[in-house]
């Protein structure tokens, strides 16, 4: 264990930009519980720690990594949120083997890295083993994404692409989520298939419409406009799973 | 139309409070689309609105309604936000007979805004009528899930009582979200009921286990711990309106 430098700081800070993160292929992830899992998991591998001076116990056993200590004012520079936590760590990104079988979530443009965790959280409930995003998706590394995934971001694959050709490409039955489908509840869902969502105000691009084999809609019964995109996918998945 | 003064930035400051929103019985929704809403909306009635020097036009025809003018100084001061809107209004709570019949949602403790907004409309989109709240739950007023709810909170009516009292004298079906229920596909559910959901954390708290009738499960495939609270609702209100 070292006391944290001035230089460190300055590293740890650049990698709340997305550009810093993607050059050194790593990811920051804040609070005990994320970074005890994140230290245990075999699918990542831990670049540093960063623990506040009263908290040492939480990684007195953290062997092969450099621990750096920091006090309160070094933790408010260092963290992403406006309250920061006791505990936070580097990790170098994982890599998975991707989608083996089973269904795959396709994510248009999603920008809310609270919707971008929850959906993390949801495929990783489900077993969902990979999703692929639009490069206009979100970053799935951005603080608060890994925030709200509680820990699906050790598990699940995520990749960004053209999704135009990925589709194309795709030998499965495609579901797109709109507001004109045919019924989910009346659809027979094949094991093998792709769930593609849209982006929160716009729904999905119209240059990927051609790609959808089965429009799916979830009945409104009340007078909402739209649901939220991880309540929708919540529904569907569940539905697909069943 | 008039400019802004301080003693009014003052006020509309303090309603960032819930202490303050409660006294005077009102709440204040920023955002073009949503204040639009509540100025057409007959449930609930306008206090004043605040508009931005350069949007006026959005509101030249609210009559009968006191219309304050600012610039980008006095908005930031008003706005909750970081990124302040063009418009903001305060409006007089709405009073709603509450459910009439149908499905009830019933939240333990729920924390998060995000989480608060995000059940509201869901409840708005499957005709889910009230919301009831244990005391602890989050305000259903504050700035957060007022931007989360996407206008549900001008159709929607959310109370606060001790849910112990309520739910022991609830003649119809409770189905309690727990992770050791029965599997929630194999349930034959009421069209009357009560849908209750635990606290983000905690779940659901254990003075209250003993009033669900029927608790209920969403079988996990993955590896997650649990599922949001509001993805979770959005599977079981699905399936129960099915």
């Amino acid at each position: 264990m070292e006391t944290i430098s001035k230089a460190k700081i300055g590293w740890l800070r650049s990698l709340q930009q997305k550009k810093h993160r993607e050059a050194e292929q790593v990811f920051v992830a804040e609070g005990e519980k994320m970074v005890l899992e994140g230290i245990r998991s075999s699918a990542v591998q831990t670049v540093c720690i960063v623990v506040h001076s009263e908290s040492t116990h939480l990684v007195a056993d953290a062997k092969d990594v450099p621990v750096l200590i920091a006090g309160n004012k070094e933790m408010e520079q260092i963290s992403a949120f406006k309250t920061p936590n006791k505990l936070l760590a580097v990790f170098r990104r994982p890599g998975f083997p991707g989608n083996q079988s089973g269904l795959t979530l396709a994510l248009d443009s999603v920008q809310d890295p609270g919707n971008m965790g929850t959906l993390l959280r949801l495929a990783d409930w489900f077993g969902i083993e990979e999703i692929v995003c639009s490069r206009e998706t979100v970053d799935c590394f951005n603080p608060k994404v890994i925030q709200a995934s509680m820990g699906a971001i050790f598990r699940i694959s995520v990749r960004y692409t053209n999704l135009s050709s990925y589709l194309s490409g795709a030998n499965v039955p495609v579901y797109g989520a709109l507001l004109n489908g045919e019924q989910y509840t009346g659809i027979q869902y094949d094991r093998k298939g792709i769930l593609l969502m849209g982006n929160e105000g716009n729904g999905i691009s119209a240059t990927l419409l051609p790609f959808i084999s089965h429009p799916v809609t979830i009945p409104r019964i009340g007078q909402a406009e739209s649901l939220n995109v991880a309540t929708a996918a919540a529904i569907l998945i569940a539905e697909m799973v069943r």
